[in-house]
């Protein structure tokens, strides 16, 4: 990784988990798009294409692959959803750069989803489309997986008015920051809080909230934000703007050249992958059925995730194709360093482990 | 009220909540102060002098008067942090009319509290305060208590940064969105977060989610907001901005004299506590103790707010004392309609009443 290339190649992930995906996907995906066509959440044909061009059903029917058909439906549905806000209201739309707004909207967004019954005159096609994901939870999840599902949507909106503002005024943050924001802005704690619902699974609460759980699943979500940073990079050097994202923050503060930063970010994100693992290991022998099938949920979400974005066309350009040949997959950390990295803001999920 | 009057004075609270306040409260106001010494949660003296004349040890000590001590002032010393953060970084500091560095500001002050031993130079002496308020609360409070604390914090900051978006654009929401956001801003969220915290009864999940308790907690936050809106109404008449509050708003919107805007703030206000007390009501009969304990602090806490605030020197101005005399209290709703107001975030509360 340290000769100059002119091409960027991304280097094998690791990720020890096998890849699965739900069988009903393509029944999945069908009754997704009709119900993007029923309430419209697009402006334009064009808008549309871009829509199902993200394969949402796809992508959480690898995050799912043994759910219930009709919650994995429903989780698809606010993928689209994410997908589609993420891109008309955050990264590229006109409020991508005013973060007063984006804070006006963020609320009105969010407390439609928390309120059912609360919008009158819904023309705006985004939020008519959350406030419907909203009354089909109420039906299908349970009143905690709701909770949470809300707590978790919130908290991406939270990461993503802080990139917003940043963006606003062209500031490139630390690592440090630019860790805490990610974790949030990457949308997966309501991805994430998607998979019990999805598996019809409700984790008790004493141990979704121990912190080993908690920090098992940030970690994960941080390496599924992470990676996603890798696959976007590409696409994003040939935006107008320069993103904030993984590589452009390392190469940035630490004056290193892609490639540098490039492997840098890598043996970062492979110790987060690292870290998760074992917490995940930790706390399988003791876990509820429930908590099982969830910490197995996070390892699916992070395979998924790749194999979704190696094939997406979200992540190619009309540049350049989607990958230059498949990285592979690796079976041991890049970097097997167990100790936490020096990043304050997460380091505390080395401390969960029992066995540092 | 449809008389003209050189004075604004505020009608009977509706609260049929009896007064009480913890026995120890002048042992928890002096700890707290040592706290506050140790830490130097001040720029200055005179900063000092603010932070401890927000009376929050007296504040907390209403909200759980039968509580354990030790938490009562863990709840306290955010309480004080709260405000001392509220007017140096939300309402009056650079930060209020700056979304894009509040928004960064927010992150990182969100993310000492959910991790733990993230801070390395805790130059900031907010940021230091919040972390050891943290650190304290994973050590005096069960996980899913910080795990709620933690959601409800976030739940505050997300409003505050729609007020701080609004006040940089010069926005006078409409009621619908001002309702929505002032739930969060109000900080209600999180000071009845630390009701079962202080109180040492943590409500069992299938509780705490349900759609009634959450509407008996939304109902009682918002009331209490709205109590504060109606106290700090004098005093920011004097300051150079015009806040956002609910009388402005009504002002503002529906083109009505203060006192007309006043006579129907409060009418509203009374119908959202009205509904807070008849799912309070509803809730008891099966509720587990933990979950009465929580209801009984709600109501404390709405009852508590109004009595601490008739007080603080927070409330009054240099040209104004505090109140011209005790608006005292009120039995009976000043409006005792049992429907839903015409405001859609909010009226899905009513749709949790079984009697309606």
């Amino acid at each position: 990784m340290t000769t100059a290339r002119t091409k960027f190649a991304l280097p094998p992930f690791f990720c020890p988990v096998d890849p699965a995906i739900h069988p009903e996907v393509d029944a999945i995906e069908n009754r997704a798009i009709a119900w993007i066509d029923e309430l419209e959440m697009y402006e334009d044909s064009s808008r549309r294409r871009h829509v199902l061009k993200t394969n949402s059903a796809e992508f959480f029917s690898r995050f799912s692959p043994a759910g219930r058909a009709e919650n994995v439906l429903l989780a698809a549905k606010w993928v689209y959803w994410g997908f589609a806000f993420d891109d008309v209201r955050c990264d590229e739309g006109p409020l991508s750069e005013h973060p007063a707004a984006f804070a006006e909207m963020a609320g009105r967004v969010q407390r439609v989803l928390e309120a059912p019954q609360s919008l009158d005159a819904p023309d705006d096609p985004y939020l008519r489309a959350l406030h419907d994901i909203g009354l089909s939870l109420r039906r299908q999840a349970t009143p905690t997986q709701v909770r949470r599902f809300i707590d978790a949507h919130r908290a991406w909106l939270h990461g993503v008015a802080w990139q917003v503002g940043n963006q606003a005024r062209g500031v490139m943050p630390q690592l440090n920051d630019y860790l805490a924001m990610r974790l949030g802005s990457c949308g997966g704690f309501p991805t994430m809080a998607l998979l019990e619902i999805a598996n019809a699974a409700e984790v008790p609460a004493h141990e979704m909230d121990h912190p080993a759980v908690r920090a098992a699943g940030e970690s994960a979500i941080l390496t599924a934000g992470l990676d996603n940073d890798l696959h976007s990079y590409r696409r994003e050097q040939h935006d107008r703007h320069a993103d904030q994202n993984i590589i452009s923050v390392l190469a940035h503060h630490e004056d290193r050249s892609i490639d540098d930063a490039l492997a840098e970010a890598v043996r970062l994100r492979d110790r987060i992958m690292h870290v998760h693992l074992r917490l995940s290991e930790q706390l399988l022998p003791e876990a509820s059925p429930e908590l099982r099938t969830y910490l197995a949920g996070l390892k699916a979400g992070v395979r998924g995730n790749i194999d979704w974005a190696l094939r997406v066309p979200r992540y190619s350009t009309e540049h350049e194709p989607a990958v230059d040949g498949h990285p592979g997959f690796s079976a041991a950390p890049s970097d097997p360093d167990p100790a936490a990295p020096p990043v304050p803001v997460i380091r505390w999920w080395w401390g969960e482990l029992r066995d540092r």
